[in-house]
């Protein structure tokens, strides 16, 4: 390898440290062929491992050549764990600075350092130097979010988070995060598939004006005018000398350790300034929606759910003839979600899995495996929208034909876990961690379970998938707030014959009593809006409280969703939503 | 003050780092007068604050002078996030170093330099100088733990972690933790109150020797030839001679930064040592109790059983009666339990609380303060025995006379919640942390809660407190393993009215059916047999898997106990364990 490397590590990442990467930063998929939204490969001189989560694990095995990769559990088994096992003595392991945290780079020091082996940089990236038809960065014009959708101007959020840098002394503030500049700047862009983000960089200053680093084609009229004066456009080209130019000043410069490319905290720390590592200032209010924010996932959901609604009455007529494929329900689907006032986007690519299909989590369905809904099967469906007024989420797992008890018993009980959650009431503090195994307590109980979180955080026309809040196992220590949205997703899993899901949008509410304990009390709303399965309920394994949250929730899809559909849809809704008794 | 210090620390802790401290080292209570088993006070220039966690927020106002202290959360606010706001610039904060970790250290010395303060070690301790009739410290006999009990010879405890310290490359642990050295040299002593601790250090060599220092004057005849030649008693003057000894080698010396003196980390760093952080390796080999450990357990729980019954037995007939008071009650307490074979100490002093004292969580009745038990009234009683074979721990409220509807729907929840975490299946790797709402949630659904943690670990004849494991809100990551003994003990408090909280031990378990996933599935063994007060349970707030948990679990209590008590406890079993529908 050249420089003298031994070996070299790609992650599924980009220079923004987001999730959602353009074509030209795929090069995890280029080199490897497994196209998740999360994992790293490393290649050694005697052994290449593709490391995923437990999302993936099915997926991997059916992309990558086993022969050339050894796929391994990114959770199990950490890189950093791995590697002093495998380094020897005198390795030199390559990184891209610009596709690692300082956080990410210290712990692979670390685990280098522990094996006698030396992790170093290299720039510019060895993937690109061989990746021949690599696609050109995206450009896609960077536009107004409307206050009318956003509810805060950019100016209120900007002097509020000015206050946090006075307060800490911190002169600037780097924000490298494609959805914290969205949010903190009231701009959506078109950077990357199904997630309106502009990619670029941004400085916040502490007098509350910024600076926005881009691709200058990006900039459309109407940008410049809505950013006004306090927000100066740059080319993307002078954010080097602009980081230089804060180390000369000894500036205090806040850095994300998680969410910061390595790359430029060295450089600002090179350059003389003084890197304050916290988190991103954005995180938690963009994640606490304001009321314009809940009230449009409110409504983006009605429309969203009324076009759930019409595909899977149309399933319910369709699929027991045996005929529909995978792809031809997905079509469908797409369709009625692209006919809603406001839609921009699918959130991300429909997962529409007949039968084993539903087992692998991130499915996608295409022209080379594309199954058919056959009788007697489950059909997993997982899909959402970009809408101007917000981004939503959903799956739903239908029975065609008549489901085996096995299934309905698996079913009911996923659904015991979701009711579970969405029934829950927690005092403020409480984490997402905490609240886990309440929806996974009815699948434990017959010793189940689901190899992944139970919820993640749902950005406002952003990311489908947005922190810092999560329901998941553990590791992550955010109390969660009101107005933020999150995903309630149990499923579970059986390999090679089907996969359950179901999922609704909740957001953090104040509970409704306040019983003058002093202590605040919170709940969640779900504001996804689409009937349950009956024909996969076992009535009898539900209690009470449960029956009733059910009937509750049926009766209030029924209610909302009626007068949006048409005559044939409204028919099935009114047959799918009957009280469970 | 002395050295040019502007105020100066005083945690409950002596230098073994150990939650039971010797009187000689009860400086906190000296200063205070707050007895509580945690706690730290801070005196400055301008005020005196003294923090404690939620079990004592009202014992402490109880006990301290109000005009001199202030009491504080520990946990809401921590001292190194407090300091910051009240140090002034140029303040000199004095610690003994003898009397916190490293770890700490290190966060008292953010903390202070955040204020522009320094952090100023002090020896000896200043209080120390200025407590005239301090006592001496304790010096009782340390003696062998018999194999019968122990379970595992301690030659293969030390085979076994010497393999640790060869693989980590480490010369040698040090071990301050007294019941880590008990456990690891099979040995108890008798320096601290209900605990049966031979307070000391300890060096665990990586040939599987072992140094112990203390006072000579605690050797028993017995002790030096249950040691063995591999074991070297020597005096605890020569302990620090003993630590320059391993700098001057240039020894990789394994200490645990969070339960290690920083005077010795320092003084090992000083000599030349290399100091490697790690945990101490006695913690989780101590915590999964071995089978004879195990088994113990369960026996002593029948004696412990047998002796609670005739109390709740005896206190059926006199409670009602509205004359006792509640030393009255613990005075028969105790009396049933030091009877019983095997008995060597209550496990701490026994919490005898009649109404609202029972909202005091860690209420201790005196001559000064000592309420009768009072028909209409809550009783509630937390006690434990140490025996040779294991350790108890257990509470029961009981309700004398009729109790308010109020106080019936109170129990029965905090009863659910007990029961949802005794009934509990987990796979390998889950936390306390991720269990412990299955415990709130019954409270949670009307909005309440309780202020401590729901399980802490339990020794074998050992500390009836003992890490690593826990049952509570976060911020600990050990998963529960098979062996590990727990408290299972929700609880509700209204201040100034009652207390409830029901406590059983149980222990980690393999699931009784494997379901071929190859996964490691887990459940609890309730060891604890004392039936729950039927006329405090409403029925109706049950469903019926709880119900049949709870006339099983008094089935199992009538079976068990009932051979072990006199004809009168025999009769009030009987009807105390009936089933409930």
């Amino acid at each position: 390898m050249r420089r003298g490397l031994t070996g070299f590590i790609v992650p599924h990442a980009d220079e923004y440290q987001n999730e959602y990467v353009p074509a030209c930063a795929e090069r995890l998929a280029w080199l490897t062929g497994f196209t998740g939204s999360a994992g790293t490969a490393i290649v050694l001189a005697g052994q290449a491992a593709i490391f995923v989560d437990g999302r993936y694990t099915l997926q991997v095995r059916s992309q990558v050549d086993l022969q050339a990769w050894t796929p391994r559990h990114l959770m199990d088994e950490p890189v950093h764990s791995w590697l002093p096992a495998v380094l020897r003595r005198g390795d030199k392991l390559g990184y891209d600075p610009w596709l690692h945290t300082p956080q990410e780079v210290k712990q692979l020091k670390e685990a280098c350092a522990k094996a006698g082996a030396v992790l170093t940089p290299c720039e510019p990236n060895p993937v690109d130097a061989i990746w021949d038809d690599r696609p050109a960065p995206p450009s896609a014009k960077v536009v107004p979010h409307d206050l009318a959708y956003a509810g805060k101007s950019s100016e209120d959020k900007r002097h509020e988070l000015s206050m946090t840098l006075k307060n800490e002394e911190i002169e600037v503030a780097v924000l490298t995060a494609p959805d914290s500049i969205a949010w903190l700047l009231n701009v959506r862009g078109g950077d990357v598939e199904h997630t309106p983000l502009p990619l670029g960089f941004a400085l916040l200053h502490r007098d509350a004006t910024a600076s926005l680093f881009l691709d200058t084609h990006k900039v459309s009229d109407s940008l410049t005018s809505h950013l006004g004066p306090a927000v100066r456009i740059r080319p993307v080209s002078e954010f080097h000398e602009a980081l230089e130019q804060l180390g000369r000043m000894g500036d205090r410069v806040l850095c994300d350790p998680n969410r910061t490319a390595s790359w430029i905290t060295e450089r600002l720390t090179r350059s003389g300034a003084r890197v304050i590592e916290g988190e991103d200032p954005c995180l938690l209010p963009k994640a606490c929606k304001n009321v314009v924010e809940i009230n449009g996932a409110r409504e983006a959901q009605k429309r969203d759910g009324a076009a759930v609604c019409e595909f899977l009455a149309w399933l319910s007529h369709e699929a027991p003839k045996g005929k529909l494929s995978e792809l031809d329900a997905q079509e469908y689907l797409d369709a009625c979600r692209c006919r809603q006032p406001f839609w921009q986007d699918m959130s991300f690519p429909t997962i529409s899995a007949a039968g084993p299909n539903g087992a692998v989590v991130h499915y996608r369905a295409s022209d080379k495996q594309c199954r058919r809904l056959e009788p007697g099967a489950l059909y997993l469906v997982d899909s959402g929208g970009q809408y101007l007024d917000g981004t939503t989420d959903i799956t739903r797992t239908i029975a065609v034909g008549s489901p085996t008890p096995e299934c309905r018993d698996r079913y009911t009980r996923v659904l015991k876990g979701h009711i579970a959650l969405a029934r829950a009431t927690f005092p403020r503090g409480t984490t997402g961690a905490q609240l886990d195994a309440l929806a996974r307590r009815p699948l434990w109980e017959v010793e189940l379970d689901y190899a992944h979180g139970t919820g993640h955080g749902v950005g406002s026309y952003l990311g489908v998938h947005e922190g810092p809040q999560r329901i998941a196992k553990g590791g992550h220590t955010v109390a969660l707030q009101p107005g933020m949205i999150l995903s309630n997703e149990p499923g579970y899993y059986k390999d090679g014959e089907y996969g359950i899901r179901l999922e609704n949008l909740i957001v953090v509410i104040p509970a409704a009593a306040d019983n003058g304990d002093g202590r605040e009390w919170f709940a969640f709303e779900t504001i996804t809006l689409v009937p349950f399965d009956a024909s996969l309920i076992d009535g009898s394994l539900l209690n009470a409280a449960e029956r009733e949250w059910l009937n509750d929730y049926h009766a209030r899809v029924r209610a909302v969703i009626g007068p949006l559909v048409d005559s044939s849809t409204a028919v099935w809704l009114e047959r799918a939503t009957k009280r469970i008794f």
